[in-house]
């Protein structure tokens, strides 16, 4: 601050001069169901503002280092929000040196990695439990689990934490999990299908299937149609997410607030625009149960 | 070209030397479900190739108009795909001055407004002649069509051919489509949902709905539920699009290649990245009948 106090209005001027008008959205595989949901919420959220989303599909931890080295210098966008992309200690202070306000949405065994930039924290250990009382609650003794293998390598230390709330919310009612009864493939609904399949062909097959997504809960349908069975009555099938076709085919799962935490990401990332001195701060979405056809 | 004949390979080498890497996609409202199958296939077909994918979620066309004067200059994309988003003659002009492959993809009703655009075209007259066919065939003669209002001002002369074509073909047999069965709102499964409720309240209701895209097909699905039909026996269902979701669910639909015609977009952009003298060509895609559980 020089003695005429003009340092903070003229920096304020200077950065509304460079402005680019838009916003970086980094996110790994944004073509997943729940990640175009997300993004529905920040560009709803955008409309009419004076920011434009730009997205970064990432592929890789290089690509992903690569933007948070270089958009800071270039400033083709203003301000990011990363999904589900774990921002590191040394891209946290790169990003607070040239001063390029960021907002991320992760996961909460992530939710460590770095405390300097705002988070919007999704605890995946709560919609385990959910489904798990919920599907308890139905009678159901015999469950299966179908989630995701090979997750990307930048995921780090990224786990499924909603198979291990589940497997241990059962287990407090006595009710075991066993291996034969979990099937992880690579996220899809075409995967999900066969390994559903694998789970009605064993000899005394669930009597309810929780899905690690309301995509792959879509396949688990698909295979309950091709073997003849009444969904709800001979087998139960939940799902995780709420994206917005589920809905729609009445679809039992736990609702992520998908759009609100792309929207409520928005809403942060506009403050620290305005004010980029504002404190850290993290956010904890709710996760809840919706009750519908399938379960 | 200079005496010693090297121009050709210095102007490539200049080109390659000012790589950014990236690949820019211009979309309008890309969390459609239909937008993000033809991202999905545009992304898969960039997986390991050495550009990456930046998306421009375009609102209204100034925006359109302001990529298309700064990305020619910036360079920020070496190249660009536009879907649904006419390139007119003056910014085509300018990409091809400023040697900035582009690609686009759009309906057969706008391909006329730019030729000089390497274009991939979908023919939704055919679309609409191909539901009206099949669901004569199983012996339909009062039909509902669903479909789009308020498309976005810079679709321009953008219109529903789909709807058009779809009364012709069924006035050819003999079978009309009164105004009272035809209903249009702003595009998504809530409004779908309640406008095939309008459709399915009338005196004599219709015993099929064609709705213009998967999406409004999977509300009219979930109008049908509410009333108890059972569907195709009370109610056939027949969507357009064939997005991913569409197969899982059982829905008869109308195949427009949605993926197929984004890694149709990245190989035509590859080559005229490697050869930007390579003359510009239209490719047509076929859509084909899905006939699955809903009609």
């Amino acid at each position: 601050i020089d003695k005429l106090g003009f340092v903070p209005k003229f920096d304020a001027l200077a950065r509304a001069r460079k402005d680019a008008g838009r916003i970086g959205i980094l996110t790994p595989s944004f073509t997943s169901d729940s990640f175009v949901d997300r993004l529905r919420g920040i560009i709803a959220a955008l409309s009419g503002m004076s920011y434009e989303p730009v997205i970064y599909d990432i592929a890789s931890d290089a690509q992903r280092d690569g933007y948070l080295t270089s958009l800071p210098v270039t400033r083709h966008v203003d301000g990011l929000i990363a999904i589900d992309l774990p921002i590191d200690e040394t891209a946290a202070a790169r990003l607070l040196k040239h001063k390029l306000p960021a907002v991320q949405i992760l996961p909460s065994c992530l939710s460590k990695t770095c405390q300097d930039i705002i988070s919007i924290v999704h605890d995946d250990i709560v919609g385990g439990q959910i489904a798990a009382e919920y599907l308890l609650s139905r009678g159901h003794h015999r469950l299966g689990y179908i989630g995701d293998t090979n997750l990307p390598e930048f995921l780090g230390t990224f786990k499924d934490q909603k198979l291990d709330s589940f497997r241990q919310t059962l287990a407090l009612s006595g009710v075991a999990l066993p291996d034969d009864y979990v099937e992880l493939g690579p996220f899809g609904m075409e995967t999900a299908r066969q390994l559903a399949h694998r789970l009605l062909d064993l000899p005394t097959p669930p009597t309810a299937i929780f899905a690690g997504s309301d995509t792959q809960a879509i396949g688990v349908l698909s295979a309950a149609r091709e073997k003849d069975l009444r969904v709800p009555d001979d087998l139960a099938v939940m799902g995780f997410d709420d994206i917005e076709v589920a809905e729609y085919i009445g679809l039992t799962t736990v609702c992520q607030q998908l759009k609100e935490s792309g929207r409520l990401a928005v809403d942060l990332l506009l403050k620290l625009l305005s004010d980029n001195d504002s404190a850290a701060q993290s956010v904890s979405l709710t996760f809840t149960l919706r009750q519908r056809a399938t379960a």
